[in-house]
């Protein structure tokens, strides 16, 4: 017998209205898991808006305020709305505040203001100012719950100090020390500590070249920080350098995630959302996907014309016109194959817009090459199949140079141009993601036709 | 007077000739940057094979060896290749076990002798099981070097042991808790160990219920698991459930962002290469790209062979050859908005093969929503611009009917192929990145000219 999935575990023992059981049972799951199987409840209709306050009871407190931060908005909103005042305060206490902030943030009005009604002061004001940092900002995601310590205390301190207050901080395991204005002068590892012997000074064994970023910094830039040095936290200061926040490799690593998904929406002609796939409705889909798609029809307008300009031409020549889809996209996925590599190194950061030459000197010598390996294939291929195999007499040779040399042509133009516009758009503040394929084609398309009847017109006179 | 850059630093100590100074510099920096700069000199060609070493030896012992697991491949082989026996012993024992076989992995075989035969051999053994492992399993990329700890230890125990052999891992702030047959049978982390009372039993206090994966299980679904669950580090066991090894957070960001970019290659026809952009030669470059291309166009041979058999037909309306372009692009971004959509689920795990129905359902009413909207946005736009305003005579009631039935059906069928087809990708084992965009535009683009050309012959009665 296969063994039995939380879902159905949770469901059996609710059903048979058996509260320590199901307790027992979530305390052995990860609160990710317990999360993901009541969503699934929930959407399957197995849990309700009376249910599900029911079974989150049965949870012990820490666990209980896990599980909520981890839970879906719907789920989040449902429950909140059930809670008295005392159970709203006492899920807001356990929550870190990073993870408050983000459910804030998805909340309406009135919820929002008894979520902030439930905490006490300071903590509202904390929240408050980080719910002020900009969307992409590092302030946005960081967290204020780190171990501060001061240089003059020994290890011995320092660990008294992690004891006391280090059940409620978001990580341990890197402490920063602060002197008495708050400004940051070095981090000290929870592995240093264990290692050094308990009479030593912080401020001797601390690191005092500390790496940090400041609250306005784009939060993808402190996600590829975290990364690029292996980091489990970066500490965030304000603009004086005192320390205000810091940002945890768990948080960086969503971040990474979600600007990817960003990213391959966006070249894909998708206004971004936040939410999953699988959890936006038909509707929101539709108005994330249409809009783009009637801009891209209606950029369309300039190949009719030009096909519609060069109609006597092509009547002359019907032959050109089966050609022109093949022209068309061999261009474009020349065009975005240089716009996505270029995209991607920009993304990992291992491109500036300083390179902007360099970038267009490789891909010149790249498309060189492309260009002439496909005027040579397209070469072959239109004599072997076209001319000899199929017998079509339209096909003379001049034919087949005007679309051998309109092919390497636009293959050299839609690469230089795939990677010169990313660069140009990070450059004057634009997401790069916009500039690459569905655009790009757009313009490679109308290019590359407008080429083909130059080309056409000149070589066969026509 | 802008502070001078690491790169500037390192050129004027080195070039000053002063050791001393220059280890002190480098001594107050992270490893990557320090790694990150000395590539930059190479690529300038400020150092060379007999310089690189010179500057490497002035570094501390293990930051050196740090420097050395960031550094880029070729530099790394440049050092190797000066390194005196006793030196590669050196850099080989500081080495953490997993970076040590991510180096090996990308030298030459007479090199991977030398750093094999330079270690002792129960390293050694380690070293060739890792390597043994496929690439894109967890065994290739955990490491194993992680703190274990028996049950029957106090808590004062474990921090024993943890001073005493911490040093040498790569993460203390997990432990894992083996009986005598090295079963994994719990985990306790060092947060729990501070906060614990010194003579707590660590079988009592460690959590039983552990989250691992298999040696086998692939590497991005291990990379997921641990941005899943918030984990620092990830159990590996083998068959019979023995703890071989960990995975830790920093590599698995490293695993999601080269499965990123391997899947926004594939996407974009591109063969994925290990290797960031601004490190890989113009001639690989061209020969990841060049094969796609030529497939691409090649394949686009279908459409031409269908434009090539309605000739009659559209030299009795010539209108109809000016929307081609037109319809062709928004099928196929419709089909690649649907695509990228599915497989960036599929990549983040949200979408499995038993949800093929509900995403199909999904995508059929989205597809609809699409069809009506561009259908009545291009019926507007045509008698608009085409019609009243460029007064184009050729453009009757019956062609505007062609093209807009046509931009309908095509839509809604490339949505549904362009979801259905990367869900089949991954229930048959291949990847399914490769059935996105590119291979999706051109299925497409014949669909689209073929439905054209039935709808032009009985509507338009040519």
């Amino acid at each position: 017998m296969e063994p039995k999935t939380l879902y159905e575990i949770i469901l059996e023992l609710f059903q048979a209205r058996k509260p320590a059981a199901l307790k027992a049972e979530l305390s052995e799951h990860e609160p990710a898991d317990i999360a993901a199987a009541l969503l699934d409840l929930w959407d399957d209709g197995e849990i309700r808006e009376d249910t599900l306050p029911i079974i989150f009871r049965t949870m012990p407190k820490a666990l209980a305020a896990e599980v909520f931060a981890e839970m879906d908005t719907d789920l989040n909103e449902a429950l909140i709305r059930s809670f008295s005042d005392k159970e709203l305060k006492a899920v807001m206490s356990e929550l870190f505040i990073d993870d408050a902030v983000d459910i804030i943030e998805e909340m309406p009005a009135n919820v929002v203001k008894r979520m902030l009604q439930s905490v006490d002061s300071d903590t509202r004001a904390i929240i408050n100012k980080i719910l002020d940092y900009p969307d992409d900002s590092a302030g946005s995601i960081m967290t204020t719950e780190y171990v501060a310590l001061r240089p003059t205390m020994t290890v011995s301190d320092a660990f008294a100090r992690i004891r006391k207050t280090g059940v409620d901080k978001e990580t341990i395991y890197t402490c920063y020390v602060i002197d008495r204005d708050r400004h940051l002068i070095g981090l000290v590892t929870a592995k240093e500590l264990l290692l050094a012997d308990s009479e030593a000074i912080v401020g001797d064994i601390m690191e005092d070249n500390v790496i940090s970023a400041h609250t306005l910094d784009d939060r993808e830039e402190v996600a590829n920080m975290l990364s690029h040095y292996d980091f489990l936290a970066l500490p965030i200061v304000d603009k004086e350098d005192r320390l205000v926040g810091i940002v945890t490799v768990d948080d960086a690593i969503d971040v990474l995630q979600e600007e990817v998904t960003e990213d391959i929406e966006l070249m894909s002609a998708i206004t971004p959302s936040d939410r999953s796939y699988t959890r936006t409705g038909v509707w929101e889909i539709f108005l994330n996907r249409i809009p783009w798609l009637l801009i891209l029809m209606v950029s369309a307008t300039f190949t009719g014309i030009i096909i519609s300009s060069y109609e006597t031409a092509l009547a002359a020549q019907v032959a050109l016109t089966a050609f022109i889809p093949m022209l068309m996209s061999t261009a474009g996925n020349s065009g975005s194959q240089a716009s996505v590599t270029v995209l991607r190194s920009i993304s990992l950061g291992e491109l500036e817009f300083s390179d902007l030459f360099k970038v267009i000197f490789k891909e010149f010598r790249v498309s060189l090459l492309c260009a002439v390996a496909l005027a040579v294939g397209s070469f072959i291929k239109i004599w072997l199949v076209d001319y000899l195999l199929m017998g079509n007499k339209d096909i003379t040779l001049p034919v087949i140079a005007v679309i051998c040399l309109t092919l390497a042509v636009t293959v050299i133009l839609s690469k230089l141009i795939g990677c010169v516009l990313p660069m140009l758009a990070k450059k004057i503040g634009l997401d790069p993601a916009v500039m690459a394929s569905p655009f790009i084609t757009t313009i490679v398309d109308t290019l590359t036709l407008f080429i083909y009847f130059q080309f056409a017109t000149a070589i066969l006179a026509i």
